[in-house]
């Protein structure tokens, strides 16, 4: 006897942009592990759930994954309808692959329940599409990997390969991306849009040159960030948003 | 006086995938356009609107774009709340971009509504993570153009350079988009899976290498689907899958 676990996408940020599917499930779920990053309001919607945060931000480490997968059995063993809640969707960055074989190895059921994206989110935020007629047939959602920037690491020729890109998990080392991007042969004067917070009232965007992405610091990104890269960003929408972010930029820099 | 025209992402095609945002707009709304691929159950949401078909499939040929921008300017001029309802999501392979800017030019106010795009609730029904702790840290999504299919082709060298690679509006072309990825240099025993229908019952999926996707016409695919490929799918939970899609490849066959 167990009960079973859905792997639940909680969207970008925005409570009403989870999926209709995942927000039923939360309402009856009894327990929810969830990343530090999903939004309180969101969480409330488990109205009648013990709610525990695991991963990233929720401490000063995170929790380590096989205690997650350990938790999320024992808990499917005590409780019907055992939920995680990650960020964005779960099959895109969101190590669900491990959790999905520690619940198989277990028998349990499990369902995934997708979710939208950072980088869509991002892309309604900003009114720019991320595949444009003409302009951009790929999209490439990718993570640096830390301190490896080599002009031929494969998340650097992944981002050159395609006509537009999205790096997840990159805001922290937007310089060292600006450089080996640069490095690797992409134009300084290629588009970028850095969009913080996507979807919530605190929503911030930023659109630099990639040369320009290098003072990213000065930003003072704490919040979820998704950095955006090609051609679709020069388009009329994104010049209409560059006054925005032009005195954005000015007035986050003068706090140096 | 105008309305607002919201762009929303209905989501893969289940019903209840699309965002709750998206469900309570889509309540209240006076007028829809929408694809023909958007599922009756979530036109049923729509309760008290028009629904006007347009776009691919809804009859002999699709309606123009620039027709369906007109359409979109002139309902905003006579409804309070005016949607354009969209497949997976509107801003990735949806022609948003064209809608935007018309919309632009006509000083209406709009929004954008994210949804679930169909390689996420691909990945979410064959329970394979698009990217995995150190299988796969970049994912490309891309949609091949018809007759090009050299090995410089930018949408192949995007295929090439990311670690996953999800091909949209594909499956009809699947015996040329095998070869030319392999006269490009992927090999013959890449892992390659194939969903249609993804978040319906009438969903199939389809485990096979990518030499073996030359064969996809046999499988008779009349629904939506991507062609999904890269190492994450020779993984545990794809293997057991096999067994699946192997039966159902030699049913399919067996109908020759």
């Amino acid at each position: 006897m167990s009960g079973k676990v859905y792997l639940i996408g909680a969207g970008p940020g925005a409570s009403d942009l989870i999926t209709v599917r995942g927000a039923e499930i939360l309402r009856r779920a009894n327990i929810v592990f969830h990343d530090a990053l999903v939004h309180p309001d969101t969480l409330a919607l488990a109205a009648n759930a013990e709610k525990i945060a695991v991963g990233k931000r929720c401490g000063k480490r995170s929790t380590a994954q096989r205690f997650i997968n350990k938790r999320l059995v024992d808990a499917a063993h005590r409780h019907a309808v055992v939920v995680r809640l990650k960020g964005g969707d779960p099959m895109l960055f969101g190590r669900a692959q491990e959790e999905i074989a520690a619940l198989q190895a277990a028998g349990i059921d499990y369902e995934v329940v997708p979710g939208v994206t950072a980088a869509l989110a991002a892309s309604a935020e900003l009114g720019v599409s991320l595949t444009q007629r003409g302009v951009s047939r790929s999209v490439t959602f990718v993570t640096p990997r830390v301190g490896d920037n080599e002009p031929d690491s494969e998340w650097v020729q992944s981002v050159l390969a395609a006509d537009s890109a999205v790096l997840y998990m990159a805001a922290g080392q937007a310089a060292q991306i600006a450089a080996a991007l640069q490095t690797a042969g992409l134009a300084a004067t290629t588009p970028v849009a850095v969009v913080e917070n996507a979807s919530l009232p605190e929503a911030r965007r930023f659109h630099v040159s990639l040369a320009d992405l290098a003072d990213a610091a000065q930003w003072r990104i704490s919040g979820p960030a998704v950095i955006m890269l090609g051609e679709v960003f020069r388009q009329a929408d994104a010049v209409s948003e560059e006054a925005v972010a032009d005195s954005m930029v000015k007035r986050v820099g003068s706090r140096r």
